[in-house]
């Protein structure tokens, strides 16, 4: 079987930094011979917003439309959109995902979100039952590579943004480990547009020396679902015993768990497969 | 002068959960005696993509289109797109601004973020000058009013998806905080879609009653930017002697001075005007 890359990509120029960092993981996977498809979002016209025209049938409650609801019925009944039903088909193509754009706010911007919103559909993605280490995608890798505009003393856990991983939480653990990926290490290239050429040249080599064995990093860790009670009576939490024994030992519970503060060395809690991955 | 309240509203049903608190909010607001401008996004046709289009002149480096830039310039030369003037019109009126919208994958629908994306222009909202409790807004109020799927406990610090505090970091401190408004305690609707009628109108009094005395709420508590180095030399990083003084300290410094753990009750860490204002 041929490895499948699906590059989601996000920016407006095609002579961009990103571009750029795009271009060289195109490059490069396909020399290991690897099948790339890029989703290149404004070039496509991506719909960002979430609306009723993403379902081409009747809505089951048109009088109080939910979109997550009737996103799943129509994902059942293959009355979603057509561009969506092509983003479905390439994500169940990939084994790996690159999300390719600059940092906007903390976050993605607008037209990746939507692309999270409208793509991820539930059912397609993920169910109640089937989430975190459980998720649909279980099988597959995805990561976040990005360019800020901050400097990266400014991103540490000391600096005035506070600590990148706090800000990549909400992707990282809220859309990609949600739906099961093994999250690999973002790749984050740091103010380019601040940097001599030199600098960026050196990002992009840097770039290309990991992409030719990324496929083989160890995903990051994540706290395993064995930690909890996935149940409504075990109200989604920890459960009691795991909660005691953390709480015996000298890190914080609250973040510790979640945020890949390192775990013991002979720690059970990793999520199987999982690792400290950063590289 | 009246008080001024703008509610960013970003559903796509005027039947829906999001509608009637968004309701609520007016209704009540305006018995105050508060004027109240309502932003509808979904019904406005809101445009969520950062795109070329969004200035009405040439391009500064039309070869290499840097969306930020760009738009920092147009901001100055009153080039923008007359949707983004706009918006820019009612932020500068408002006293308050209330973020009213569905959580979709830990954060707002990309529609939203598109508002953050295109309205919040670099000059107009923020600089490298003017940021955190120094930033353009900090005479202004903000806050996030949202609607969940998940269940409370799912988002304690304990449950499956981790701290809500950690989720809302991006959108609280690195949206709202980052461009000076004090940031009041968000509003949260946990599951309305699987609450019962009775639970669901008990939410909404709730919410009518935290109107009243609203704009008299201590504001959340982040980290005062005096103890930040906030120049290139001092790498935008915590002081020495604030690092030093905080790692004498028994709670964590990574995430303590950031996420708003309870500082001392004597300390002077807080932001001027600041509070843990958590009702």
């Amino acid at each position: 079987m041929v490895t499948s890359v699906l590059i989601v990509y996000a920016h407006q120029s095609s002579s961009s930094f990103n571009a750029a960092v795009k271009d060289v993981a195109v490059k490069e996977l396909r020399s290991l011979g690897f099948k790339v498809t890029v989703s290149d979002l404004y070039a496509m016209g991506f719909k960002a917003t979430a609306t009723r025209e993403d379902i081409l049938a009747e809505l089951k409650s048109p009088e109080n439309f939910r979109y997550g609801e009737e996103m799943e019925e129509a994902w059942r009944a293959q009355t979603l959109s057509d561009d969506i039903k092509e983003e479905h088909k390439k994500v169940l193509e990939a084994d790996l995902i690159i999300f390719q754009f600059p940092m906007y706010w903390f976050s993605v911007p607008a037209i990746m979100k939507g692309w999270f919103d409208r793509v991820l559909t539930g059912g397609f993605a993920f169910s109640l039952k089937n989430m975190y280490d459980n998720g649909i995608f279980k099988e597959k890798k995805a990561m976040l590579s990005f360019s800020t505009g901050a400097s990266q003393s400014m991103f540490r856990p000391d600096g005035v943004n506070g600590d990148m991983n706090v800000a990549l939480w909400p992707l990282q653990n809220g859309v990609l480990h949600f739906c099961g990926f093994q999250v690999l290490a973002p790749q984050i290239f740091w103010s380019p547009a601040h940097s001599p050429e030199a600098v960026r040249a050196a990002m992009l080599e840097a770039w290309g020396l990991r992409l030719k064995t990324l496929l083989s990093e160890c995903p990051l860790c994540f706290a395993s679902s064995i930690l909890f009670d996935l149940s409504f009576q075990g109200k989604f939490s920890l459960r009691p015993d795991v909660k005691q024994e953390l709480e015996a030992q000298d890190y914080g519970l609250t973040t510790g768990h979640h945020l890949g503060k390192p775990l013991p060395p002979d720690n059970q809690l990793c999520a199987p497969g999982g690792a400290h991955g950063h590289p």
